[in-house]
């Protein structure tokens, strides 16, 4: 080691921001949907911080009894907040906290999102305004969990073996677990908070299964807590990550109910016991999707941070390449492997962003048009559901693919911080932990990626018929128009520019795209030959029809992304569109063999295209910390000591570790060490031990 | 759902036994290296099992505090075995202890492994007996650790800050850590347990500096632990995973240490202060070797327990499809897409371990051969380096490829186990934290794979020159003849059996990892043709250099597996030569653009390839349970109730979670529940505020 003076990590970082190629703060604004929005986030990123409750760079050294109990002190705070300040901030707050403590955001959406939503979703009016009138918005009297999963089941819904059978006697339903499998599982809130529940159990009446329907069922004594009769709760104790929520498991013993406790917006039980079933059942569809939708938000929020940290970092800590004498070492980010390793990712963070931004938007266009449709069966109903179905597969697909790109993120930028990432204190660990429940609930990402895979399909086979296509998928067109040959252009030239600009990445996805679902489509026929029902053919099919969606999800996003740069200030035109090229670029790379069998790019041709994300990276580099500055996150939110804003990494790393765990003597000196070190040998022999013959 | 009575998991999991393709006891031992092998780890595990502090079940609910005792508690009961048995049974208690309890296992690694390796590397022979007559082996007076990183260097060994400066007037060295940075930081063992470290630090003798070498400092009184002068030390809390490891970091204010207390087996400092450089540096490398082979080992033996999970739940779990009355819903495993989930991670694994078993052996042979040296530069020596060189640079590769494969394997199993994988009692979610930092430690993945790249760019180079080609790499051999143009044959025919068979498909990752060697070449010889330096030329050619070394890697693992599967008894070839062909064919279809770029495979060929790999999981399917209680972990070891042998997970899981939670009143409810569920609104409006004018 030579004796050279580094730069510190300030100054490190300073020149970093020296010259961006585009105005940030524009660049914030228009990642945030305007300067309003900004400037909201901002007070609210504030707002937490100064909250004494919101501190979270100590949760780690935290028991889990303290996590606990630390969460249900701000429950109350935000649950004020909630009914006093307008929904536009509170939904902001609360997309925030999803990413400065994810934890209490499930102890808080659990009665707000879940049992709140299940209200708001099946109830009818009346039934909102009796549980509304008992305080099931404000949380003044009730506070709610969601009871669907069990130990037995989960993704399968109509198989819950939970059962609520009428009583026509008593005018009651009866709900009950029939076995161990039976007993509800991972209810969150459960534990320790919930008064009640909403309850998915199978509709019983006359001896007749119904299917899965939910029922409010008072778990506790609003007054004593004690549990109510009947009802059996459990703590289902550590897990993974979210140790915020207090997951419980329930088991219910013959419990009995008000029939009028059953959600009957949709399927309704008379007095008389007769069971009506509503004629849009799909509509019920709706609240799945919302679901999915904030997830595809959420994934694109944890990714900002996540490479926040990881960029900040490799743009101040310096290693080897310093052997020439008075040459500081070289900054990780100089290293081309380095950028290679970070800067795809910060391109798949920005296509998110932009995704979910769409997506949110067709969402709530969507939900508009539904909700003002009536419960009839017209032409408008059915084009909505059209709608609905698709939205419902594409949110599927998005939901699946983000979550696992996002958890993916989220460990290659840990893993970017070489030693330090495995400390609980920068940050990366517990996203990690905190986020992998994001790739089971709300549907396992592989169910919902076959979930859209099938939707594909059957759209492919309906296209064959002459049913018009949807927008997302007219790069099927061709495609179907005849025995399923796939008549795609392929890229002429390949000079980098030629196979990399956008045009030509978006009708290259779109022919592996095509490619891909035709193959599913092929593998769907061939089951079907074979003599297997449609269902068997579909699981037949299922590697290939994973993979279509996979592709098709790609393709997607890559055309969000690059509308969204067709709308953008030219100032930012530039850096997005390179964005965007980058991550369709480094997304083919990785996929090399679709393009070369769908025949769009040659071998020559996908050369060229690494050494273009190469290029890309390069030049995104110089402007890699004035990105992370445009996500605009607060050093209070970033919650890392390695991705602080001003570069100081290592007096605030040490200062967090050492006044967090503070000097002590060594708790078990007396009882195990000081023996340990005295000891001698025990084994020593006797005198010879001798065996009488 | 209907009213079907579901075959318990227990008959659903018999049924899985019923007709192995192979004889399960066979294959054990063929694993384990024989009958008594096997004899032996069976042996060990029971006694892990009985004795109640190898208690492992609990473990989620354990405080940091409570983990650390109950470790340090361990550490003696290990050390009186290390010293009593023999070294074999030692190993394979520790290799267990590896996958049983990976926390403490460090604990006990970083005296045994770390620091007792040190002085075994470094250590003069008059030195080796000091030490061990101090207690350096059994722990008795003297407990080590290992300070070689620090805050601003891990990787960059030579960058490190902390000085050891000669003052010749006292015959002693001044260790002084100059800056915030040069604190020793991730030093295992600091925290609670050490008494002396194995300092690393710049040898500077008259002012002079002579690069990092190792220092034995004392840190702690042996009777009273109270710290040595100059010397601080803290505690770096909470990690990610292994926390029963005490790791800290450690700050040195002028220590003065006699000269005697560096390690002097290269390097000699004499007492007049010349600094006597070894005449073969480069034997130290061999240290280095060790800690990466073992960790082809363990990536083996963590995989197998993962997949021993998943694969048993896999056919115990019931889900969906079973709609028609009578039946019953459909084994996870009878999916397609969960048997394409898992069974090529099994074929992995087992790469795996046939791999480790040959690598562990060449290095036992290598180690053996480099003993007989003396320390003279003759002929035998020059081959033996050049032989520690490829050893070098492969276990390199090794090291980084394994641990990535494990981890992914890990997180893999633990999505397959839907909700129930993000549970902490079900094992797979520590398993991902615990085994994580096998991608940083001993080397940073990215860099390990780099170094490999390097020798595998440079060894191409020489051959070129006529030197001749490791056998390791004999596969180059017509590639580098000429010009750099790849002669290599193509696959013929694409009929699945044509495709897949293991010589074709070792000719075929032969031909796309001397293609991607000699991309590597090329794009280092481009950056020389720009006029870079050697060491920016390998920059500049890093993407491909790290992909160089991936596609080497799959290479060699497929060549080691199938010279096992050659080698095995007649009974057990049909099995592994499948899950061989299905470890290469399935690594080839997730790489399909490197063979069409090749050209070895067209694209129907990989067509017919993925249909080999969707046959191939369908037939070890059959075998799947089988496979894992070839594995022959015990349930201790297993240490999930969703992986048991019997398949009573639901029971089984209920009773875990239960008993390590038992009902209490929920601690917070006068404190914070009850006055949230009492509140009324406290925002009412008052009488109007009239404000004078």
């Amino acid at each position: 080691m030579s004796d050279v003076a580094h730069p510190s990590p300030k100054a490190s970082i300073a020149e970093e921001r020296a010259s961006p190629s585009f105005p940030v703060r524009e660049l914030t604004y228009w990642i945030d949907g305007g300067r309003r929005v900004t400037e909201l986030k901002e007070r609210i990123m504030l707002e937490l911080e100064r909250d004494p409750l919101w501190r979270v760079n100590d949760h780690p050294n935290l028991t889990l009894a303290e996590t606990r109990e630390r969460a249900m002190s701000k429950v109350r705070r935000l649950a004020d907040l909630a009914t006093s300040r307008p929904l536009e901030e509170s939904l902001m707050r609360m997309s925030i906290i999803s990413v400065v403590d994810p934890g209490f955001w499930t102890r808080f959406g659990v009665h707000f999102g879940l049992f709140f939503g299940a209200l708001q979703g099946q109830a009818t009016a009346a039934q909102m305004a009796y549980w509304m009138d008992r305080g099931a918005l404000s949380m003044q009297g009730i506070t709610g969990c969601f009871g669907m999963t069990e130990l037995g089941h989960g993704s399968n819904v109509a198989g819950l073996e939970t059962t609520a059978t009428l009583d026509e006697r008593t005018d009651e339903f009866v709900v009950h677990s029939p076995t161990l499998t039976a007993t509800k599982w991972w209810i969150g809130g459960a534990a320790h908070t919930a008064t009640h529940c909403a309850v998915y159990a199978q509709l019983i009446v006359k001896n007749k299964r119904h299917g899965a329907k939910t029922f409010v069922v008072q778990l506790r004594d609003t007054k004593t807590f004690a549990l109510m009769p009947g009802v059996e709760i459990g703590d289902l104790g550590k897990k993974m990550g979210r140790d915020q929520i207090d997951n419980g498991w329930i088991r219910f013993t013959h419990v009995r109910i008000p029939r009028s406790h059953m959600l009957m917006r949709h399927t309704k039980v008379t007095r008389s016991g007769d069971v009506i079933e509503p004629p849009l059942a799909q509509l019920a569809y709706g609240a799945l999707i919302q679901g999915r939708v904030s997830m595809v938000s959420d994934s694109a929020n944890v990714a900002k941070r996540a490479l926040t940290i990881a960029t900040r970092y490799a743009s101040v800590r310096r290693q080897f390449g310093g052997g020439a004498p008075g040459v500081a070492e070289t900054k990780l980010i100089d290293y081309p492997i380095h950028q290679y390793r970070l800067l795809p990712l910060m391109a798949q963070t920005f296509a998110m962003i932009f995704t979910a931004r769409e997506v949110t938007a067709n969402y709530e266009k969507l939900m508009g048009e539904l909700s003002e449709l009536s419960d009839s069966n017209d032409a408008a109903a059915a084009d909505a559901i059209k709608n609905l179905k698709e939205t419902h597969a594409t949110s599927a697909g998005l939901k699946a693919f983000c979550t696992w790109m996002c958890l993916n993120i989220i460990d290659q930028c840990r893993q970017s911080l070489g030693g330090h990432g495995y400390s609980a204190y920068t940050g990366l660990s517990q996203a990690y932990s905190d986020f992998a429940v994001h790739c089971t609930w709300e549907g396992d990402n592989t169910i919902l990626t076959l979930q859209c895979g099938r939707y594909l399909v059957a759209t492919a086979l309906e296209a064959r018929k002459g049913q018009p296509l949807p927008e997302n998928l007219s790069y099927l067109r061709g495609a179907v128009s005849s025995a399923g040959a796939l008549s795609s252009r392929a890229c002429t030239g390949d000079t980098p520019e030629n196979v990399s600009s956008l045009d030509t990445l978006k009708a290259a996805w779109s022919s592996v795209a095509a490619n891909a679902i035709l193959n599913a489509v092929r593998d769907f026929e061939a089951g079907l030959a074979k003599g297997l029902s449609k269902d068997d053919a579909y699981e037949f099919s299922s590697a290939s029809r994973l993979h279509a969606a996979r592709m098709h999800t790609y393709t997607y996003l890559l055309h969000r992304f690059a509308a969204q740069v067709d709308q953008s200030p030219a100032t930012l035109r530039p850096v997005l569109t390179l964005l965007a090229q980058l991550f369709g670029a480094h997304s083919a790379v990785q996929h090399s063999g679709e393009f070369l069998q769908s025949k769009f790019y040659s071998g020559a041709q996908i050369e060229a295209l690494k050494a273009f994300v190469t290029h890309a990276c390069s030049e995104i580099r110089k402007d890699a910390v004035s990105l992370t500055d445009a996500f605009n996150y607060t050093d209070y939110v970033v919650n890392s000591p390695l991705g602080r804003f001003d570069g100081d990494v290592y007096e605030k790393y040490f200062e967090l570790v050492t006044s967090l765990n503070p000097a002590k003597p060594v708790p078990y000196f007396d009882s195990l060490i000081k023996p340990l070190l005295e000891r001698t040998n025990e084994t020593e022999l006797g005198p010879d031990l001798e065996i009488d013959e």
